[in-house]
């Protein structure tokens, strides 16, 4: 770590952007790489993403997935067999035209997603009702053409998890589709302790391919929206255009229905804006590479006997992610900056008094203030507080994205609404494509979620056309 | 798994491809993929290189390694900076030349490997000794155009890691590289239970860009001599291409000296060969994705307690990756064929009798016969088990090695010992070009292994120039 890592940082709450830039560069999460849209992910990003990769991983096996490994490069023939799917993705698409000085007969492209790939090979292995369903996943690195590079939010590569399901009935597909909206939800407000609305996509916003797009939605403290993961319900569509087909128990020949679902690094980035401060990056306990850190106090006198405590608070807090950082180059003011730069949740301070007083002294970074506690409740207390800040970051976020929602009932108070407070606005909207157009160009937000149980629940004017409508739904400004 | 899973496959002595082929097909480890060159790694294989990663990622960790990400998207400028290194790749890259519809200005390599793109970064991070050494690891696909495809072998996209680090001094360099060998030694020999052959590779065969490489060399029962993970000490010389500079203790500007390492999924294919036979694969229990299966043996009678006394060795079998398979769709004739097949270890066969005498069967996978056991030792005796098999399964490819070692004192005796029975044949060798294509036209041997403690040993002449030289070389045939 550098010194300047310490200096200050641009203001959250004034300079937003630049603030999110300095905080993820200076923590070392993420760098600009020499290529257009293009991030390296350091090592210390890089651990966050592991420890997310292990946490869904676990919660993908438990539901029966099982992980694969599918070509990088698809061929043109292949990405083109979907039509609303090429249509979506072709603009973005890295395109593979030589092998060494040899030009290739047919274009490759670098999977945006691999629907096309992997339907073509399930088409090979689906042949019975006995092989459904087919339940899969893949880590892998995804390819979309950026013109700039936001870090971690919009990227010409980035890594994810896409599930690919196959199933016997529409029920079944729709089923596995709204289990895997619950398994991201509860990672993401449990794990990442980030709220979000979940709900689904309208016609304008669906992945293409899918019939129905579930979505859950963050709120970033400047007001705009974070698509945060996304569970699509294909129907037969894949199934049809890549032609897998399986016998029935009667004997007939069916089409199977499909699935798939995703989240990428861009979480990181949700973590970074959702949680941090001035002070820097402040990282959930569950997913933060470490939970605590041990610094020494040193005076000089009786510096021997603090390492020695604070060697012994390390041994205590087997199973917790802790350092000790008795680096002698550093004082323990320039440490106590630099891990609350890096959010570590909880700081354990011991210098010559607590060892006196069989102490120590507990700083959460969250800023409620330090606490001292007996040295014999070390690992107790840091359990303790590790849960409290998982469930306190929760709430905290929680109350921020409630009060940057809101309701409008007309559109000049929606118009109003958006002006002076961004954020999410609920409105009755008929979901035609024209009144969409007119939101988007007065407002500038675009249509996020329609939660599933504010549905069919009244049945006021469209904000835009006044045709009644049973549909209500969250416009945004995005990400 | 489908019923032609059982059916015959062709016997590993008589058609050796063609039975590495069926077995990686038939235990559906992976497939073809409809891309030239490319392979899908199908869920059982990626299961075991999941397992294969935890225990190399477990061993990076403890010894300082970090992982990150960097781009798959290198710069042909980048690609051609170190000139060794784009001479040795520049025939196997696949070029992208286009985004969406617009041409690049600059061609992007899909990396064959990363030194490029790294030591490029690293030139932004190194400034100081303080930030020496650098210690990375990156897991990820990697692209090499191959025409055909020879599954886990050769394709033109496979997964790997790559460690690069970077050190104030060549013997730092160097210890690092040795280091990484014993490593990997440590993981193919006691996970892998592949005996090889370690030590240096001759100048023609080293990493383009290396000083020296490092190499393990594993023989296969064919004769032909498989690449099993090579770490290269790169001098100083992407250092320099990438301007890699740092102030040293005395304030001097330094460049640093590199390492870079890996091993690839090729070592699966390497694992099917190794242990596999006429029924199918054979998995060592370290990395073996099931470790025990446990069969019931019904007969229509009793047939409840029999299940019931699975279901306790299941729990009892707690920390052995162990399955109950009690599907009565199948015999437990088809479900032997079937686990013995996927290279299970250990079967537990239980039936009526085993269960009024107290006990169950176990049966190991290689051959060695059934033992009847007190189930109240199932658990000890099965962990038993799967030690001697680990460490017998090890011995035996050790003593095949060792029987397709030879050597030779002259050009007529290597001539005659590659003509009967292909392998390792040790030879002195001087070393230089003219006597290497010599040997490679008249033999279709290529120099692999300089094994380190066989050098300086002798003074023997060269086998194809009599010239006096201190050292010998292991040339074999190869994937």
């Amino acid at each position: 770590m550098k010194d300047d890592a310490v200096r200050e940082i641009p203001s959250k709450s004034d300079k937003f952007s630049e603030w999110y830039t300095a905080v993820v560069l200076k923590a070392e999460l993420a760098d600009y790489a020499p290529i257009r849209g293009c991030m390296v992910i350091r090592p210390y990003g890089y651990t966050l993403w592991e420890n997310m990769q292990q946490r869904l991983d676990a919660r993908f096996k438990a539901t029966g997935h099982v992980n694969a490994y599918f070509p990088t490069l698809v061929p043109e023939s292949f990405f083109r067999k979907e039509a609303r799917h090429v249509e979506g993705f072709a603009p973005e698409v890295w395109w593979v035209t030589h092998r060494g000085s040899e030009p290739l007969e047919e274009r490759l492209a670098l999977r945006p997603t691999s629907e096309a790939i992997i339907n073509a090979m399930f088409a090979k292995w689906v042949k019975s009702y006995r092989d459904l369903p087919v339940l899969m996943n893949q880590w892998c690195n995804i390819f979309r053409a950026e013109k700039a590079t936001r870090l971690f939010l919009r990227t010409s590569e980035f890594l994810w998890q896409e599930g690919h399901t196959l199933h016997v009935s529409r029920e079944e597909a729709e089923q596995e589709a709204l289990m895997i909206l619950d398994l991201y939800l509860d990672f993401v407000r449990n794990d990442l302790a980030m709220p979000v609305l979940a709900g689904l996509k309208p016609e304008s916003e669906k992945f293409a391919g899918a019939d129905r797009t579930y979505t859950m939605e963050a709120m970033m403290p400047d007001g705009q929206a974070l698509q945060a993961g996304t569970s699509h319900n294909l129907g037969q569509g894949f199934a049809k255009a890549f032609e897998i087909k399986y016998l029935d128990e009667n004997n007939t020949e069916q089409h199977p229905w499909g699935t798939s679902w995703g989240v990428t690094t861009r979480l990181i980035g949700g973590l970074v804006m959702t949680h941090g401060d001035d002070r820097g990056l402040f990282l959930p306990p569950r997913i933060a590479p470490l939970q605590a850190v041990i610094v020494p106090v040193l005076f000089g006198k009786n510096d021997e006997a603090v390492l020695e405590k604070c060697r012994e608070a390390q041994a205590v807090l087997d199973g917790v992610r802790v350092k000790l950082d008795d680096n002698p180059k550093q004082t323990a003011g320039w440490k106590y900056n630099q891990y609350e730069m890096l959010g570590v949740p909880v700081r354990v301070e011991i210098g010559p008094k607590d060892v006196q007083k069989q102490g120590a002294v507990l700083v959460p970074r969250d800023g409620s203030g330090k606490r001292f506690i007996k040295f014999a409740d070390l690992k107790q207390e840091v359990d303790k507080l590790l849960d409290e800040l998982q469930q306190s970051m929760y709430d905290n976020a929680l109350a921020r994205m409630q009060a940057m929602m809101s309701e409008a009932s007309d559109f000049d108070g929606f118009r109003a609404r958006v002006a002076e407070r961004p954020g999410f606005v609920k409105v009755h909207w008929c979901g035609e494509q024209a009144c969409e157009d007119r939101i988007i160009e007065e407002t500038k937000t675009t249509p996020r979620v329609m939660v599933l149980d504010e549905q069919d629940v009244s049945n006021e004017p469209c904000i835009a056309c006044g045709k009644e409508t049973g549909r209500t739904i969250h416009y945004a400004r995005t990400y």
